[in-house]
């Protein structure tokens, strides 16, 4: 081949997974889908690729700007997809007859060309659970539990989750007047709460939303509220059906929450408004204890009119989004993540070409029981067999030299500590998983 | 949002997956997955977009055509990636530490604007595993041991895993002295012969490949060789170092992988080429006993001087990859694919509000015991309960209603026999799991 040497690189903002990261986040991963699946979400997959009509002006202008949107070789107007959420809907809106409520989970790769930064990646994986077609109450309840669950399974002692209902948000952005993109922009602007702290979150409201002082008490006031007390969400939006419907919503989320015995975990937070312009009623994020830093790691809400765009009829739904990178992140900072460097637990060694057919029967031996191991490929010095088990860090090292297989044994070695026991082929396996 | 209704499509040659094809898709996954790890094979994961300066040139001319090339928004000349060798070569390229043998697997969708036809998709999964940095035979061996793992794994009891050796047809053709592209051509014209036949294959030779006559005699004797009598090729090949190494090479290989107990899985066929031009050694395709005609299902070989293109210095490379979308559709047709429309097992129904607690808590205690459960999202008439299970195909259906939580108990229904018995609560996990 005449190809010049080319630099190997990869794109800014996107990553390779070398084993010691993948290994254990594929785990995570496996974790959670079987969460998942406890609950009965089925797993769905969807093309990366898709008509950039179908994606554009679901995202706000902002989102649009940050598609991956190109020109296929048949002069397509494609683009790589931004989220899980609306291929969702899409397929929903093909795909009519499926049974209702749907559940389904969906751990995917999305790309967005955003600035680079610490944490942000251009590509990153999304990890959704969704159901459609389901309005009750029930089923945000259901979201919050299945994320809940997840934190649980994965050993995520101390979290909370943030719960809201947009009906309240645009209840009060009604009492002050504000409708349409100006409310989104409130909204956006409530969001930075936490970050940017009470007096800047004023200033923001009076200089970029434009709210006149009374307005920006109103909307400190009820972010004040004591939202869990009987009546007081009620007595202030005394009058204001959105308000009321809100109100009761959100009772009856934390209701259905805290019968699931999740109901410790969950806390309302009428500052949460989460920026995407589609959702309308239950909202939530999820902070892990000690790590509030990082943001929520677990995210969504209800957002009933999304499908309609492309069912052509009204069709409720409401998901929870983990943020993979975050929450793994997260789980090394508290000690969560098993480190695995091989997936190799033995290391069968070759003596020489006559007793190779010995290792390798002893290597069949211990997968059929379940021990992950690999031959040396090679033969000859077991000093250099041990180096590579040692720099694969491969716990154990299994030693047939033709003496031992006389006996019907083998010398197995621990490459840490450099103990050894000689033992029968058939007592192998046994020993490797029980140390 | 004032967004107008779009037409819900996914583009030609991309394919949703829905959970009825995407359950058993990911449990075959799953079970590949595995095998691959028990022989000591780490997962990793790249991006699904290169700098195209990487991919271009290592797929000929006609896979550079076949590329998703664009201009990124920074006007970066990026592409999807086409296959996963390629990215992996790149990889080994930034990380020339990792200790070596290097052996990975890699399961992750790759993009071709091919013409879409049947079973020719734009978007597909390959599964690949590679030995990077080995010399020895022995991984060449291993690849293919691997390979029938899976195919037993996944319980296919009749395969072919055909093997040849590059080495072989090089030295052929040089003794026919035809070299370089022309050889490339002259490979891929043999490369149609179980298709077309041997009529119309010499025909091509001498049209398309323009050989004499005498050359496409050789050619055919070469083919019809009896390759494992021992000093067959040998003798073809007298005096020629690249045939006699040739076969050596496939001798000891055939020799590695009988000695791990796939002798009878493995059989030599001269006439396999393979089409890439980066192969220099052992090639093998797979064929399943009774699907012959749905073409290969795992293939790979040798590709000891692609690496360099990234690393500058020489790196040996052997694989195998799995045809997934092939192999899943080849399992359908000898009925080894489990139909699971569900992941639900069982649907706890909810009578009332009242009760609706404990609906949650049965399905709690059958999630702990390993039961997938759903918790109905709704109340009231049981036959609208059992309707939505029948149609998600949900096999049991739990009652309980006050009468029997008054007792303890519940009702457990099979929904597509109609049978039903009252049992207590803790007795329900078992009862459904020994079903």
């Amino acid at each position: 081949m005449a190809t010049p040497k080319v630099e190997p690189r990869t794109l800014s903002g996107f990553r390779d997974y070398l084993p010691d990261v993948m290994l254990p986040r594929q785990r995570m991963l496996e974790r959670v889908a079987a969460v998942f699946e406890s609950f009965g979400f089925a797993p769905l997959s969807t093309p990366a690729l898709e008509y950039a009509e179908c994606l554009l002006g679901k995202y706000g202008d902002e989102g649009d700007k940050l598609l991956y949107r190109f020109r296929d070789n048949g002069d397509r107007d494609v683009a790589l997809r931004y989220d899980l959420t609306v291929p969702l809907a899409r397929l929903m809106g093909m795909n009519r007859d499926l049974p209702k409520p749907f559940k389904r989970y969906h751990i995917a790769p999305v790309w967005r060309a955003e600035r680079p930064g610490r944490g942000r990646f251009r590509e990153f994986t999304q990890c959704d659970v969704d159901i459609v077609g389901a309005d009750s109450l029930m089923a945000d309840a259901e979201c919050i539990a299945v994320g809940a669950s997840v934190l649980r399974a994965l050993g995520v002692e101390r979290f909370e989750i943030r719960v809201n209902n947009r009906k309240l948000l645009t209840a009060m952005l009604d009492m002050v007047r504000v409708e349409g993109e100006a409310a989104l922009g409130v909204l956006r602007t409530i969001d930075k709460l936490p970050k940017i702290g009470e007096a800047a979150t004023r200033e923001l409201l009076r200089t970029e939303n434009a709210l006149d002082d009374a307005a920006v008490d109103t909307v400190f006031r009820f972010l004040a509220l004591d939202a869990r007390s009987p009546g007081t969400l009620e007595a202030f939006f005394e009058g204001h059906a959105t308000g009321l419907l809100g109100a009761s919503e959100l009772r009856a989320v934390l209701q259905a929450v805290a019968e699931q015995g999740f109901g410790g975990a969950v806390a309302v937070d009428l500052s949460i408004a989460r920026g995407l312009d589609y959702y309308n009623g239950t909202i939530y994020e999820t902070f892990v204890g000690g790590l509030e830093s990082i943001g929520s790691v677990m995210s969504g809400g209800r957002y009933d009119s999304l499908l309609g765009l492309y069912t052509g009829e009204a069709m409720p739904a409401v998901g929870i989004s983990l943020g993979v990178d975050r929450l793994f992140s997260g789980l090394q900072e508290l000690g969560l993540v098993e480190a695995q460097a091989s997936v190799t637990q033995a290391l069968v060694t070759v003596f020489d070409d006559a007793t190779r057919p010995h290792s390798y029967a002893i290597a069949n031996t211990l997968r059929a029981a379940g021990v992950s191991a690999e031959v040396f490929l090679g033969a000859g010095k077991l000093k250099k067999q041990f180096t590579y088990a040692d720099r694969k860090q491969i716990p154990w090292a299994v030693v047939a030299g033709p003496d031992e297989l006389a006996r019907g044994e083998v010398t197995l070695k621990h490459l840490k500590t450099g103990e050894q026991h000689t033992l029968p082929v058939d007592a192998l396996a046994a020993r490797i998983r029980g140390a």
